[in-house]
């Protein structure tokens, strides 16, 4: 049995939207039920970035993400982040794909914040604002017109051409250029910036509003005032995670946010384990950090479909 | 920039067992002297077996391995354990190689071996018993001979078939099968067993013999009396994980061995940074775990080489 090997073309021909959304809404189930498993993320520091091992096993699948983050690789015209997966089946340990996980993690990111926003936006959401047009905001954008019916998307970049991009790349969906305060007047708030500072304040947030804070993936980072946080019922992918690397990261060093306060992961939301009753004026804040199960998840699909489609490259990579 | 995939065909053609000493070697000495990173390795347990996760960076070169444990596997013709390398440019992140590491693990566990022989043992060392002849003897074997000049080799296992292997592997080496007392008299012993109980007995070992303790990887396994490493100058590849899944942990576990009694790490005695003047009559017993700075050294080695050759399959795998 061969092993597949899936570039970076061939996943973003076999990946789709609405499937990861029910994966990785699948694995936290899962997760919350005690039916995978996840070590944390081992870091590996070099001179110029890090490295990030991701494993994790799911029901029926198994696997590991290793990415790097080197900041200065834009000058050198090589994208920040890259990253491999293996996918294995767990009942035997065989590597059965090794692929391009780079458009896969931006999917993931995007189903998980979806997922989110199922359970805590308003139900009847029907605009969605973007605090950042990059890249990142391309898969939430896709993501949450696959789960709500988007009357408007309102977008804000520091940069018109990354809004530019956005509008070009979605030409069916109404997506205006809008100011900050403006995108922030929104059902669902998405805010997916590298920011370092609080760009999303307080008074900027009206009641009702769910926001998911996608940007900060390590210490230090920030997108949201604290004291959003402190009026908000806060839930988080990964409680030491978030808490060591995510939106809350830095107020929880600053004593200005409890890691007691958070109100629940998401697995225990999607599970059940958790009940969340909306109030109408109640602001949510999903605090993702992005966790392997969704990666793994997401891989499982890619490679059946892959699998099913036999004209995908396949090598010998172990003796067997 | 195309990432290289190399099948194990690929890797048993590049690798060459004196080079992968000499980079060893140098990995431990530059571990030793904190020019090399390597978190714990992470653990993933599943129903029928284990994966784990491997990262390390050394000066050049940066990488993974990803490898499973499923010990029901041979009965569905299956290896126990399969592994993937990712290899790195660790200035940029970008994956320069994907590898088959199941033959490479056991080349570099072997050169691991023979640089503790090279500190530890008499320098006029003729003699090579190996307890246990699978597959990982093979590759004992080799390293030895490579900085060793052997007279007699002396292979004991509870299957013939299994010394019968190795003595037509290696044709032009004078090896014969031995019993366990008979090997044990050698000037250098190697144990690759999967033993749960120590099948070395402290009356089977001469004062003056080092001994490599390979086959020790998990927890409940060993190899050695603990009498013998009572007096005995131990050495380990990395502490914690000798006292936790190494031949020491046993002993440890029972409090019959003290992780304070361990002399040194191997790279503390390669990097001259722990000196050992060996008396005659001195038992050396090395620890070996297996560690990631191993397997990244021996995968630099092998990504040269491969992109040297310009024949090995590239292809597109992240878009860079």
């Amino acid at each position: 049995m061969p092993t597949l090997i899936l570039t970076a073309k061939d996943v973003k021909e076999l990946i789709d939207m609405p499937e990861v959304i029910e994966v990785v809404e699948k694995a936290f189930a899962d997760w919350a039920n005690g039916k995978a498993a996840m070590p944390p993320k081992a870091y590996v520091q070099v001179e110029r970035g890090d490295f990030r091992a991701m494993p994790a096993a799911i029901p029926g699948g198994a696997g590991l993400k290793w990415v790097n983050v080197h900041p200065d690789n834009p000058s050198r015209n090589l994208p920040t982040v890259m990253a491999i997966l293996i996918y294995n089946d767990p009942s035997t340990g065989y590597p059965l794909a090794i692929m391009d996980a780079t458009e896969l993690t931006a999917y993931r990111t995007g189903a998980a914040a979806a997922v989110a926003s199922k359970y805590l936006a308003r139900r009847d959401s029907r605009t969605l604002g973007l605090i950042g047009a990059g890249r990142q905001a391309h898969t939430q954008l896709m993501a949450h017109l696959s789960l709500f019916d988007l009357q408007e998307v309102r977008a804000y970049d520091r940069s018109p051409a990354a809004t530019d991009r956005l509008i070009k790349a979605f030409p069916k969906t109404r997506i205006r250029a809008a100011s900050l305060a403006d995108a922030a007047e929104s059902d669902i708030v998405c805010t997916v910036t590298p920011a370092h500072e609080p760009v999303l304040m307080k008074e900027h947030v009206r009641p009702g509003t769910h926001v998911n804070a996608i940007g900060a993936d390590a210490a230090g980072k920030e997108e949201l005032d604290p004291s959003i946080l402190n009026n908000a019922v806060v839930v988080v992918d990964e409680i030491v995670q978030a808490s060591r690397s995510g939106e809350i990261n830095v107020p929880v060093s600053k004593g200005l946010f409890k890691v007691e306060s958070i109100f629940a992961t998401l697995g225990d939301i999607v599970s059940g384990k958790k009940v969340f009753e909306r109030r109408p004026s109640a602001v949510t804040v999903f605090d993702s950090t992005g966790v392997a199960i969704e990666d793994v998840a997401t891989a499982k699909l890619i490679y059946e479909r892959a699998r099913a489609e036999e004209r995908y490259h396949a090598v010998d990579m172990v003796e067997a």
